[in-house]
């Protein structure tokens, strides 16, 4: 056990980048919609707004996501893990799509013998 | 739509310190039990053995989950993300627990009020 692992102390473990892994997952069906990142103010952001922000890193700008697209997520859970070193969001995904290729989630293929099948439903 | 989203290769894309961020899920409760990463040769032992690797980023060394405990991971499915820099490990978790501090899942506590209550059943 460690200070991080058993205490009710909110300590994330921002990386050298200032970033923390943020996993969203469906409060209904439970898919994992995507994996994004969240600086120490986007992790602010969220928390006082229920929205979820997360950090750009291709464009290097805060991100409230669903901004201009409409497809917002709404907090209903964060979780964080053992080691406070990434986020688990449990979240409402509004107009069904989290992923900018217009899919449910993000994780739409799977590997079966070394090449992807797209399978957006089959999460 | 870029090449990494509609393609069927699979290119995982490692970050500069050669390593890609994989969530593990049970294939039956839809749990999200941890996040932790893997190397090149973390995804090609996870691949062929059919038993999830991780790379440990503390002790610097290729990590067989469960090698020890007996908590290993069986691989159901590997999906990845729309920009191929995360892996979604779909998972049959031996043991019953994937999180070193002995619970089911690593994000065993939910923040309310800025604090942390422990809720390992509430996933």
């Amino acid at each position: 056990m460690t200070l991080h692992d058993s205490t009710p102390d909110f300590i994330p473990q921002f990386n050298k980048d200032g970033l923390i892994g943020a996993i969203a997952q469906d409060y209904i069906t439970k898919d994992v919609l995507m994996m994004a990142w969240m600086n120490e103010d986007a992790l602010q952001k969220t928390i006082e707004t229920g929205e979820v922000h997360y950090w750009s890193r291709s464009r290097q700008e805060l991100w409230h996501k669903g901004a201009t697209s409409g497809a917002t997520q709404i907090v209903k859970e964060i979780r964080i893990d053992c080691d406070q070193d990434a986020l688990l969001l449990i979240i409402e995904q509004k107009n069904t799509d989290a992923c900018h290729t217009g899919r449910p989630s993000c994780f739409y293929r799977k590997m079966e013998n070394g090449t992807l099948i797209f399978d957006p439903e089959g999460l």
